[in-house]
């Protein structure tokens, strides 16, 4: 027989009933009945009960042994009496009578406990992240985040993709995040830099004659914190030649919903192609160009029905050209109490207050000072032109779209959320598109890049010589599901001379374009293909499909928030001597 | 029509005649045949023959452009008379007419040609890696490593692993190589360092419980760099929970054996199981632990031939019992000539040259002085011995073996490639098992650690106890290939005491082991399974597969032998915000 186990803890089944086994695994919980004792033994497969007589050799042993010590029995397997089933184990119609047992690790006290998995401290998960990963939840999510990528990987392969790795230690980026740096030994006083994404050399990739590039990638970003960002994490990342917009969404489409569909555990996932939203009109009806669109509710533009109108306060606003009303519909919130909850939620949000009109049982009709002043029948056109009516409300807000869209945005989730109109059994995707390829930097007060500045603007060179720089788009995409950006991309500019023009416009010299990103620029000098893609984020998908919020919940050995991992002791101090190869000096801040 | 093509450059067959087409790619090589152009246009997929006549719109166009310059061609496809057929190209029956041309993006003058792939300076191609990866070699070494990569991931997902991926940024280790580091911004004077291996988390997901894993691990080390090691390179890092050693060869066998039939392009592959050599043979027979078992000789110990025998030399050296004679045969190497040879090479080896008896045609017997002092009968007996004849030759190493046996086994390798005894058609594999646990420091002048201190004694803490260290062998094992160590691996000291007396063994205290192992240690407290597991080196995999003896020849973007990224600037200086803000200064080396 094998030195430890002729099955797994999850495998033995009524059929197996009389057979001799050898089983290895962890004392997951003992309990004694009346010198009879019953132990569920687990390993990475399953959990078996074991039922350890007082006569049986080791029962001493056992009967002190705490629970997470490592042991390999051999005994019998005995079907259970039915009323003793275990429906909640794949194995729960059988026991085996152990004959022989040996600890292979005793556990010494515990410092957290696996049975049960009782809420603990963060740091003390952490410390102990080996008794951590044994709890079942924190287990099943780390073999998810496996499966799922192996998932996509098959689906991206399938597809005709093939990963190439890129460098971990490559230069420092000028653009983006904050850089990693690593001191080089062999080259004093020069560094290298993690990647914070493979992003020039999978254009490089491309440039070079490969054709459908992807790669689960380590990416590093030295930004601080938040629950669900890390200091390191990975992404799906993906390039094409000769596509179109249509063509990446085309390939990344089948991959997505399938991956979802494999793994969402009976929710529904949005059937492929995934709904196209322009990002102003995103913006328009969600306040977000990553809306919920779980969220039934869009809001319009209602300008019109205020304009030199009744409601004084919103007529006043509206004098000003820049300025609009925008609703909020909330089909079903008709009542005074919601609608006040509402408003001193957007008191809290340092707002001045959310106006109103709600349907009163009592009036029968639409209620509120809005309504009183617009009068019953424009607050009747008002409400039915939003399709609203009986039992229903909508919420306004007024003033400069720019400034008030993203409030709007949260007011719209917030009347979502209340009114339980978000369906909880599903993930909604859709394509963001046509971002704009330049904004208004009001800090720089100048016109610079809205996103990235290596999409290729719609329009290409035409568009940058003869349009306003603000009303240019670019061939630019998200991907959203259930409100998580889940992915950019774009199709990239791949002409030194649009790179160019579009940096000037941006108010960059040729001269910054050729020292800052002359390798890529040179690249595209020597034959460069039409091309494109994106990057899902790996943790981030994992992290929806187990039904998290905190990424950590999805990476094996994370760091925690203070970028520490608490395991190993990393950061750390170094030596002396190590130092000294890497010629550099410690510059601690000064205390004051 | 799409955008830019139909279909690829190497789809189109004979079938195809008569179709109208839309192709991309890059003009790989233009022919002018009295005004009809003929042009080789390249994709990732392959290459097709455009043939352009002088009427085609876009022929001067194309008259005037460089070659690696990218286009977009409308055409129909024609068939090729048979006697132009191109048996080279999957699409040589064809060849596209040319009715529509557009330039996608120009090639300026190349730095470095792709068509016919002549010899260029190795800085010039990483300078340029993006045309250097369109050469076929390359562009086909690098497909090759996707597509190794790929099929060892599916088998070892067909086995029951799942991959976990481990932290890049980590602790910095106190064993093995020098780590890489990356000062912490949030932790003044903390570092992270880059993983050399993912040794420790691998050993902490079998303690947390986590069965089969593996992981296409990246890995650091931040050593002097030769022809097939880099700073940064990968790994297929593998680790069980509840085996012996036999368990990890029966996982990992039919992966290799599987990756490498599939990619040998015809070469035989051993079957598994592979042959087990213990390391004490593997010294005796091949003077190596990474013997190249192609080399059909095997050495012996011929001592007793020699001792007190008519060779006065050997019988002199042979008196010290430390001392002893190996024979190297050289069957087929019967010559004055070819032994004359082998002397002057050991010399140049820095050896007083080396003893050998060969086939003298002349004489009918055995010739060279050792023959001649031993005398015909017992030269006769050495050499039948040896399982020589007529046309044979052997040489003979004398002295202390500890000290000659590298040297025997180079002889051995020689003797093997001068004569073509390698054939050159086969990967042959073996794992050299039984490594000693300890080893004798001349320089410290004091027992310590073989290889792994991690690995787990034959024995356990009874051998410890009880044997002499220098006697004690460890669970660890190689896989070797061709005389290329492919992996190391072990079976896991997973017991706390075992380890802690291990350590005293080797003279460290155990306070040094829990300041420096203490995350490991600890996890081993609270219920550890047995495990084991092995790392084969991937681009090592690659570069036999490929047929190439450089590592950079089978990874996209290398550092150059200087650790440089040439293409990116890498390493390269950074700003005093960045040194400032991760609390570092430079402290070049000083210039004398």
């Amino acid at each position: 027989m094998h030195a430890y186990r002729s099955n797994t803890c999850g495998q033995l089944r009524s059929t197996d009933t009389g057979s001799t086994v050898r089983l290895s695994g962890w004392v997951h919980r003992k309990r004694d009945f009346g010198g009879l004792l019953f132990v569920d033994l687990r390993d990475h497969y399953g959990m078996t009960q074991l039922v350890v007589g007082p006569t049986t050799p080791g029962f001493n042993l056992i009967e002190r042994l705490r629970a997470e010590s490592v042991i390999r029995v051999d005994g019998e397997v005995v079907a259970r009496s039915p009323e003793t089933f275990n429906p909640n184990l794949a194995t729960g119609e059988v026991e085996v009578r152990v004959t022989n047992l040996e600890v292979l690790s005793e556990a010494a006290e515990l410092p957290l406990p696996v049975f049960g998995e009782p809420d603990y401290p963060e740091d003390i998960r952490l410390k102990h992240r080996y008794l951590d990963l044994r709890r079942e939840t924190l287990h099943r999510n780390i073999v998810l985040r496996s499966k799922v990528i192996d998932s996509i990987r098959k689906r991206m392969v399938g597809q005709g993709f093939l990963e190439y790795q890129t460098p971990i230690l490559t230069a420092s980026s000028p653009e983006g995040a904050r850089d990693f740096l690593v001191p080089s030994r062999l080259h004093p006083s020069k560094f290298y830099a993690l990647p914070q994404a493979p992003q020039q050399f999978k254009q490089l990739l491309m440039v070079s004659g490969f054709d459908r590039y992807f790669q689960i990638a380590p990416c590093f970003r030295d930004e601080d914190l938040r629950a669900d960002r890390s200091l390191e994490f990975y992404q799906l990342d993906v390039e094409m030649s000769f596509v179109t917009q249509e063509d990446v969404f085309a390939a990344i489409e089948p991959v997505m919903h399938g991956v979802f569909e494999e793994f969402a555990d009976g929710k529904a996932v949005t059937p492929y192609p995934f709904p196209r939203i322009p990002y102003r009109d995103a913006i328009a009806w969600y306040g977000s160009d990553k809306p919920d669109t779980r969220n039934p509710i869009k809001m319009s533009d209602v300008s019109e029905s205020f304009r030199g109108g009744g409601f004084g306060l919103f007529a006043r606003i509206l004098e000003d050209a820049k300025n609009a009303v925008w609703a909020v519909p909330a089909p079903g919130g008709g009542s005074r109490a919601f609608c006040d909850r509402m408003n001193s939620w957007a008191q809290g949000e340092g707002q001045p207050g959310l106006g109103y009109v709600f349907w009163s049982e009592d009036q029968g009709g639409w209620g509120g000072p809005i309504a009183k002043n617009l009068g019953a029948e424009q607050a009747q056109a008002l409400m039915s032109g939003l399709g609203l009516g009986q039992g229903d409300a909508a919420f306004f807000v007024a003033g400069d779209p720019k400034v008030f869209y993203k409030f709007a945005g949260l007011a719209r989730t917030r009347v979502g959320t209340e009114l339980k109109l978000i369906p909880e059994d599903r993930f909604e995707f859709c394509w963001i598109v046509d971002f704009p390829m330049f904004e208004w930097s009001d800090e720089e007060k100048k016109v610079d890049f809205s996103h990235n500045p290596f999409s290729m603007p719609q329009g290409e060179l035409e568009a940058l010589e003869t349009q306003d720089p603000l009303s240019i788009l670019a061939y630019q995409y998200d991907i959203v599901c259930n409100g998580y950006e889940l992915c950019s991309g774009a199709i990239r500019n791949h002409k030194p001379e649009i790179m160019l023009k579009a940096f000037e416009i941006a108010g960059y010299g040729a001269d910054v374009v050729e020292s800052q990103f002359g390798g890529m620029l040179n690249a595209f000098r020597y034959g460069a293909p039409p091309h494109g893609g994106l990057a899902p984020g790996i943790d981030r998908i994992v992290m929806l499909l187990a039904g998290q919020t905190a990424i950590r919940e999805v990476i094996a050995f994370p760091l925690n928030q203070q970028g520490q991992d608490l395991l190993m002791s990393a950061p750390s101090e170094v030596s002396e001597k190590q130092l000294k190869e890497l010629h550099i000096r410690l510059a601690p801040p000064i205390k004051v």
